[in-house]
């Protein structure tokens, strides 16, 4: 059973994924990621290599479950990082804090053709996969152990894409990850000091300034945040306040589908298909519409490496200024 | 002159390090990181390829300063992510705030032998290196300007070396890093409750269980943490309550240099020379001694991928319970 630790200075959590395991010995060489030999569990005709689909769309009539036909399939991660089965059981071990590691991990694969990319689709390809993502969101927020779920993408081995095959992820969690915390609670502060939320604040004076935009459309701003941490960093904003990603309606969900595939063919364009991380920030599951939160999507092409300054202070050194980033990214095609 | 930018949600500082900058479009290709064509400006011979130095011990009567003959030497960051000229001069932009990039970045070259690492030139040597960043401390907590300074090391292109010259580095802030302040307020907030520190609390607990201790000596032990980061992190921690690193007394840092080493002796070994990080945590600069805070080493091979998880949440999988690295570290010769 995987386990839940907190680290008792600052409330870290951190799964302990032993079924994920390497043995200590096998790090000696890190292994290579990606597969391409042909064996791919995520493409159509391999249905069985994958547990049983939790949703899928795109089968005509009479094509059934676990079989080709498919457009966006999402089944669970074959070594999930957290269980589905099972209580908390929270315990404590001396002066330390743990758990049992319930929680739910998806995968959500993204096409049927192991040669595009989520961005290659098109705007009704990618609003497929939102749609699926806020079905799954929908679905898993009934059960009430869990309280936040954190939607994610990998792209490229260097970025921790263990797959080839185009997928996002999900990982429904006990617990509300501290950097959430983090950003719910600056958010309040500000709402508590001007009554306004701090990202409406931030999409007004982005607009204006124009110096860190990337484009926009009815829905979303594109843009590079003020204190990026790495080159190139991107975030996708709702233009309308709204906390929660999955409260989202399909329209917009498709003008959002718009943006990020416009941001994702742009930054291929301009550094050469970058390996990348996004991340989905939303409200905690179950939480009322929130006046001071408000959900947007954290996009972090892999281009730095996180070496010990980062790590130990939280502190990034970043050689591109946002403004030039932005600059760069609205002149290149995609 | 580069910036230091808040994020204006979660207060995390980052430094916009223009003089570092590559181009935009450099970024389509990474280049290779470590040099090893004879031109490397950390060995002897090649002093006028640094600027001018700040320290350096080994030298006999006659050996001019910024020539040969060092065992230690510390040297200003060619490309230096802060500049130590100017003054703070904080603004408003909009809703968003700058400073100055003012602080201090200096690189200690370890030895002088290109083919030694920190831990092959023994205790001796390690314990100059850790005397060097002493010294270096006491001078810089001068400036009245600096809040914190941030030690470490980055080991391997892979975890953010670029040249393979073993070196550290010193970075002086005029912030204290919000990692720091989490560690700070977490310890602070363990004392309240209980008069104690926590991680007096810790090593006590460790070193009765013995599952996480990799091993002790007089002044020190090491220890895989309760809740760890990734596979093989390891702490160094001091017995005895001190909460920072430039008070300890040149015998005790010569136990430190001991423990250092061991580890990193046993690391390598175990994980065939892996690409690593630590820093140093410590209080911040003037601090009175604390009751509360205690300082320590935190070290990480870079053996796994930050993705994007990680960078979203805050939220970390490993794959390898600290029991399992703590027993291999243990058995392993070094």
């Amino acid at each position: 059973m995987p386990e839940l630790r907190r680290d008792p200075i600052i409330g870290r959590w951190v799964i302990i994924a032993t079924e994920r395991a390497r043995r200590p010995s096998e790090f000696a060489h890190v292994p290579a990621a990606a597969r391409s030999d042909g064996m791919c569990p995520f493409c159509p005709g391999h249905e069985d290599k994958t547990p049983r689909e939790v949703y899928a769309v795109g089968r005509g009539p009479g094509q059934p479950a676990n079989g080709p036909g498919w457009k966006v399939r999402v089944v669970p991660n074959r070594f999930p990082a957290l269980k589905i089965e099972g209580e908390l059981d929270r315990q404590a071990e001396g002066i330390y804090d743990r758990m049992n590691g319930i929680g739910a991990h998806e995968v959500v694969i993204e096409t049927p053709d192991h040669t595009q990319t989520l961005e290659s689709q098109g705007p009704a390809g990618i609003t497929e996969v939102l749609l699926a993502l806020k079905a799954r969101i929908h679905d898993l927020r009934n059960d009430q152990r869990f309280r936040y779920i954190v939607v994610f993408k990998n792209h490229g081995a260097s970025a921790g894409a263990s797959l080839e095959h185009a997928h996002s992820q999900l990982i429904a969690l006990p617990i509300v990850p501290r950097q959430v915390l983090a950003e719910l609670e600056g958010a309040r502060r500000h709402y508590d000091l001007k009554e306004r939320c701090i990202y409406c604040d931030i999409v007004g004076q982005e607009r204006k300034d124009r110096t860190r935009l990337v484009f926009e459309n009815d829905s979303f701003v594109v843009m590079a945040p003020w204190a990026p941490r790495s080159p190139f960093e991107t975030w996708i904003v709702p233009r309308r306040h709204e906390s929660s990603f999955e409260d989202e309606p399909p329209e917009r969900l498709g003008q959002c589908a718009q943006a990020l595939g416009t941001t994702l063919r742009r930054l291929a364009a301009a550094l050469g298909n970058p390996p990348y991380n996004f991340m989905v920030h939303s409200s905690p599951l179950r939480d009322p519409q929130s006046p001071s939160y408000h959900w947007h999507i954290e996009l972090m092409p892999a281009l730095t490496h996180v070496a010990g300054f980062e790590w130990g202070s939280g502190f990034h050194i970043n050689p591109v200024p946002p403004e030039e980033a932005a600059e760069f990214l609205r002149k290149v095609n995609g």
